[in-house]
C-alpha cells in the first residue's frame, strides 16, 4: 500500500462496483480442483443472470470434469489489484433454454451450441463474494455469505 | 475471436512476452486446494529469480496450508485474453537468504519478515507453462514442459 492509496471503499460502493463488474466484465478466472486435489485454472466467459454465473466449457476439459465431480468452483473476477472473489457451488446441464444460450452467445461473442465439440453449462450459484483492491481494503471485504448480500444491493 | 484479432505469435515471442511478465510483473493469481478437493485462489505478489517463482503468504491462509499439504500449484500471470498459465511444484521453507528476502521485498514492495504474523515462503518450480491471447493463440501454447522451455530462451 502506498501513500497515494485511496480510502477504502464502503460496502454499498463496493457491492454495486461488484454487480456492475458482474453485469459488463466478459471473462473470469476459474478455479477448479480434481478430487486428489490438483488444481486447475482458466480464463472463461460468463454470463451474468443477475443471480447467478454462467459457464460453459466442453465436456473433456479439466475444468469441466473437476465441477462435474465436485461442484465447486472459486471464480476471480477484475486484475489483482481490483479483485472479486467468488465461492461458488455449480450445477451441470448438457443444454439450456434457447432464450439462455442465446443471451450467453451475445454477451460472450460465443456460442457453445455451434461449437463441434460436445460443451457442458455450468451454473455458479454465489456461496461467498469478497471484493478488494488494496491492503487497506482487506478489512470489510466479505460482502456476501451463504448466498446473501450482507449489505442489500 | 472478431476480424481485428492479430496473427497468432510464434513460440519464440511467447516466450520472450512470458519471460518479460515474469521479470516485470508484480502480481499474480494462485490456484491451489485442499485434499478434499476444494479449489482456493487469491492474488499474491511474486518474485522471479529467472528460475522460479518465489511467494509467501501467512502460514494460517488456506493457500499456505494447501501448498504445505500438496506441493501444487496453478498460476495465472496477465489478463484473460493475454494469459500465462503455469503448473508448478512448490516447496516450503520457513526462512530465505537475507539477500533474497531483500529482492523480494524490493520487487513487491511488501516485506513478509517484517509482519507480525507467522509468513512461510513458497518457491514454485516450473512444470509446464502455456501463453495465449486469443482463441487463434490455442495451437502451440505450451512453451515449457516438464521443466524444458520447448523454444529455447
Amino acid at each position: 500500500m502506498t501513500t497515494d492509496t485511496p480510502a477504502p471503499r464502503h460496502a454499498e460502493q463496493r457491492v454495486a462496483d461488484t454487480l456492475h463488474r458482474l453485469r459488463t466484465d466478459v471473462d473470469l478466472w476459474v478455479a477448479t480442483a480434481d478430487t486428489a486435489g490438483t488444481p486447475y485454472l482458466v480464463p472463461l466467459s460468463f454470463l451474468w443472470d443477475g443471480d447467478s454465473i454462467l459457464l460453459s466449457t466442453t465436456a473433456a476439459s479439466p475444468t469441466a470434469r473437476n465441477l462435474v465431480a465436485s461442484g465447486r468452483a472459486r471464480i476471480a473476477l477484475g486484475a489483482t489489484r481490483d479483485v472479486v472473489l467468488v465461492d461458488a457451488d455449480v450445477e451441470v446441464s448438457d443444454t439450456v433454454p434457447g432464450e439462455v444460450g442465446d443471451a450467453f452467445a451475445a454477451a460472450t461473442g460465443f456460442d457453445p451450441r455451434a461449437e463441434p465439440q460436445d460443451y457442458l453449462w455450468f451454473r455458479a450459484r454465489l456461496r461467498t463474494v469478497q471484493a478488494w483492491r488494496e491492503a487497506n481494503e482487506l478489512a470489510g471485504r466479505t460482502l456476501l455469505r451463504d448466498g446473501s448480500w450482507l449489505t442489500h444491493p
